[in-house]
């Protein structure tokens, strides 16, 4: 749980990594150009930059800038190569991703166990996902460059998500392991101990006196009532109100008594 | 590092999670029916079943069939409500997905830390997944049904994450926080929406009669009041135990008003 403040340094670190720079998405053979904008517009939301298309069907096409709903810079810097090895020069790492369980000599991992060790890489040295073509994958050839597998854990009876999805996942993987501290807990500031005991009994106190123990327990209700309040971990404002609350009730209650009391005496 | 066995037992078990089976994906007033589409995908990967359409603009839809590619039972399924009480229905955990950091009192969690949350809770009873419209997100209204608020972290230069790339990454996070879920051995049983809902009611209902509200801005107040609850996750009895110190705080008083208005007709 994390306060503002920790979400604030949390996504300025992840975009201010600069390992994240050395990080490429190489989409292979794509076929639909939408596909392409929004594979750049999910890289985008997660401080990723470098895309590389090998031999994509359609590109620049409208649908991918339709698609890329702002991500254009991604895409006018996208590289289009022509061979795999040519998106992949200088890359010390290359990690595909497969939908499928090929055999089993292929060592495959899930994106969290894959990303820290692709950080530890990019650090240094640039990096590249592949992502094979929408309906066939990545071919053996492209299985052959890649020095790591990582399947996303889907449902078997329904494995297929969209080209872009898995970008999203990938991506996210990705800036969640370059966040390396962990978010602290959220700056809640709870009242100290004699504020809450305060409430306690100025809260006993009135349900007594608006005459709600006649049928209660009240030791267990009070039990109960400490329970509930000590779960929601108070604040000393919320304190204050709840005790704003209870001395309206009281003086309401005393004014009309008093009236009662004239009222009975006359 | 797994190995092909051990993830064809990764998946196995993630989809046989009976916990998966009270999840509802909740999409509120979506206005393009292919993102609905696309969002059934997402989740139909990740092994969730439940949708719930609060007043989308136009559904069914063919480009939401088209988009769900193969994803046409979770939109055959999809419950389609008028209102976000009609959707909540049932539910003892809201969780609000939002893009903002809203204000500073607002606890708002990351997917990772939120996922074993709603599984803990989804054990037993009906979680929601609460996505707001595509360009403005969850309401104030919505936002003050949710008991916790998530929000994924993204580049804080470009945020904007698709509506289904955001189902599919917290629907992965969900998928992979199954898998190494272990329940807690006593879990809350927090009360379902419409009774928290009747007890906002009540207290607010209350307040006025006592004249609490003369000096306070009952809206804000009853934003702090609703804070203060959803952090304390109340069980049905303490409802109970609530209502009924609200039910004694009325009755006294009006008991005690009545008095008084006769005493000054005399």
């Amino acid at each position: 749980m994390s306060s503002l403040a920790a979400y604030s340094s949390w996504n300025c670190t992840l975009y201010k990594q600069n390992h994240l720079d050395n990080v490429r998405v190489v989409l292979s053979h794509t076929t639909h150009p939408g596909n392409i904008g929004a594979a750049a517009r999910a890289m985008k939301t997660m401080g990723l930059k470098h895309l590389y298309l090998i031999n994509p069907s359609y590109f620049p096409d409208h649908q991918a800038t339709a698609m890329a709903a702002g991500a254009d810079d991604v895409l006018q810097d996208a590289v289009v190569c022509s061979t795999i090895d040519e998106a992949l020069k200088g890359v010390v790492l290359t990690v595909g991703m497969t939908a499928r369980l090929r055999d089993i000599s292929n060592e495959v991992a899930s994106p969290r166990e894959a990303m820290p060790r692709v950080l530890q890489q990019s650090v240094t040295h640039p990096v590249a996902l592949l992502f094979g073509t929408e309906m066939s994958g990545l071919t053996n050839e492209e299985v052959s460059r890649a020095q790591m597998l990582v399947n996303i854990p889907a449902n078997p009876e329904f494995s297929s998500l969209n080209l872009a999805a898995s970008v999203q996942v990938i991506a996210y993987e990705l800036a969640a392991a370059a966040e390396v501290f962990q978010p602290e807990a959220k700056a809640l500031q709870p009242a100290p101990h004699e504020q809450v005991e305060g409430l306690m009994a100025h809260l006993e106190k009135t349900l007594f006196e608006i005459g709600f123990f006649t049928t209660q327990n009240p030791a267990r209700m009070m039990q109960r009532l400490r329970r509930l309040y000590a779960r929601a971990r108070l604040e000393p404002d919320e304190i204050n109100i709840l005790r704003g609350i209870l001395s309206v009730t009281t003086e309401y209650n005393g004014r009309l008594k008093a009236r009662y009391r004239q009222e009975e005496d006359v």
